[in-house]
């Protein structure tokens, strides 16, 4: 479901994945990599959008770096906007797959707390599909996209049923869930400014254990309970 | 020093707060009102910052909506990057100012931090001044606008020092000082983004104190400290 719709190719596009010969398409040029066509076009424009923002970046220039004609783009990707729509989604989707597998292990609300702000943490350290900051990109906006919004708040739902459901056991104590949810969520996000910005200089494993260490110490009735919880959380 | 300099307003003009008549320099309009004109001048172009990015505002649109002719508006600043060079320079100065006058107080670093805290959360949802976050403007490097991000390191310096402060004397205990220095920054920064977004939801005193009360907890080495310290921090 997710993987079709929500990448917001067109409709008659070949799906990401499929590796078979692609019979009546010819590059433009020689340059043949094994990556799939449409996700050499992600690739490419992803790197695009991160230099020159949305609006800088013309399919054209895409179609050139994808070593493809433009009318072919356009039989995998309809126009821009669906390949922002598929390069925005990717940036999220590996998190609401996590949330997805997680819900099967019934951890306590603390332990899965701490998996998903780890988890989340050193995804958007490290997964190359990130493309950076929503707030870079003004045509990001809730009006345009709601599937990438809508994603992210599948993801904030996440935080604020792990900390309701501590706060209910006892095992989380805070002021006002609304808020400290948002704020949760944030220190993760906030490595998208700082981490992003000088990476040699931080171990991505250390970012997302002491971002974990710390937003569960921050609402943790009894804090030193924190290094059995990230024993209880598993390697990663 | 940092209103002259800092502010970064063409050498002949007139300094920000002068209220004297503006002998022979004519409005376009007769939209006169008792803001000093290099103000009026900067609230215009935050308004368009804001609406329409730095790029896609003209300083012809800036000189049309402050009621002035272009050769006007060059006589307070000479181009349009000295006018963002502002803009964003009023956005993190009442912080520095904030800081300069706290060194003076001598607080133990726990009150310190929770003051730091919550003063720059509450200026960031309060402040009308406040343009974004600054991932909003891909102009805004540190190649072209160094003092800015100059003032930023300034703040997140403070944060860093409480922190280490507080970690010397045993009340804070954490794995990294620079990351939790990022994450703890982070947290008040964050609120450009998810408060601002909808203002409404929350009082921003009520954001400020829980971000400042989380924000303590995550790394006392007693969080229970986290009320007392609270009281010793005064009204805001």
């Amino acid at each position: 479901m997710l993987s079709s719709t929500v990448n917001g190719m067109a409709k008659k596009a070949q799906p990401i994945g499929q590796t078979k010969p692609r019979i009546g398409r010819p590059r433009a040029s020689a340059n043949e990599t094994d990556q799939p066509v449409a996700e050499e076009i992600l690739a490419v424009a992803r790197r695009l959008f991160r230099e020159k923002g949305f609006a800088g970046t013309s399919t054209r220039e895409i179609a050139d770096a994808a070593g493809l004609r433009q009318p072919s783009l356009f039989h995998y990707f309809k126009n821009k906007k669906e390949i922002f729509r598929a390069v925005v989604t990717d940036t999220v989707e590996p998190v609401i797959t996590f949330i997805r597998t997680e819900a099967e292990r019934d951890d306590p609300a603390d332990v899965a707390l701490y998996r998903l702000v780890r988890h989340d943490t050193y995804h958007l350290c490290t997964n190359e599909n990130v493309l950076g900051s929503p707030f870079q990109f003004p045509e990001l906006t809730e009006e345009s996209h709601p599937e990438f919004w809508g994603m992210r708040d599948q993801i904030t739902d996440a935080y604020r049923h792990h900390l309701r459901e501590g706060e209910k056991h006892g095992v989380f104590v805070f002021n006002n869930l609304e808020i400290v949810t948002q704020l949760l969520f944030s220190l993760g996000e906030s490595t998208l400014a700082w981490y992003q910005k000088d990476r040699d200089r931080f171990d991505p494993h250390q970012v997302a254990d002491t971002t974990a260490d710390l937003g569960l110490r921050a609402v943790l009735t009894h804090p030193r309970r924190v290094s059995t919880i990230r024993r209880q959380s598993g390697a990663f």
